[in-house]
């Protein structure tokens, strides 16, 4: 019986994780503050088509299904420097997917070969404000 | 005297903002955190052509001579939607700058006809670290 919950909901997760949309360049839905900031800004290296737009895809689509994830923005434009900025209920939800297996691999390839240079700041959002479509 | 040193100031200031840079797709040199971001994250109307891309870079050069500027960091996608952060010293410089005149009134173009919608995120800066180029 438990062995058949754990297969529904891993089934559950894998549809969730292939089905989710891919457009990040649309507003996310945060609650009212505070909540935290992920502001991450890049330039990819010349060299970054070793599998960089796969494995950016994947993160985000894993780190949506993580506990305490609220949403991501993301735009890069054609000089390779871009702009991620993701959105976390708590600082603990920030850290526990910084030291996701798959995420820590990636980070490492980030470093190491994808990411000319990069600077990532946490941040806690204090107030917000906008105009809906 | 007191005239002489106004005259220079202003001369200084106007020379200081007509010859910054007006890329910003750059990474800003910020000091270490505490410090303050504000995201603002918008997608343009399709009716944006009435000068808003001048009044876009006029901000970013009056802001940039603001006490308590730190940095500013721009992308936008063809699509339209785009995230610009700057950087502030303190809470209270970037309540300074929200009041500056000329930029409330390109607040108000922007809420009346740029932006088809818009989020703006003030946080603060808790922690950073990033790979140098």
């Amino acid at each position: 019986m438990q062995q058949a919950e754990s297969r529904l909901r891993k089934t559950i997760t894998l549809f969730l994780y292939y089905s989710l949309p891919m457009d990040f360049s649309q507003f996310s839905r945060t609650p009212p503050p505070p909540y935290y900031a992920v502001i991450f800004t890049s330039r990819l290296s010349s060299n970054n088509d070793d599998g960089y737009k796969e494995m950016a895809d994947k993160m985000v689509r894993l780190a949506s299904l993580q506990s305490g994830f609220l949403g991501c923005e993301s735009v890069r434009g054609q000089d390779g420097f871009g702009i991620t900025v993701s959105y976390w209920a708590s600082k603990e939800a920030i850290a526990h997917w910084k030291d996701n297996v798959e995420h820590l691999a990636a980070q490492a390839m980030g470093k190491r070969s994808w990411y000319e240079q990069y600077e990532l700041r946490i941040a806690k959002v204090e107030c917000a404000h906008g105009k809906s479509a």
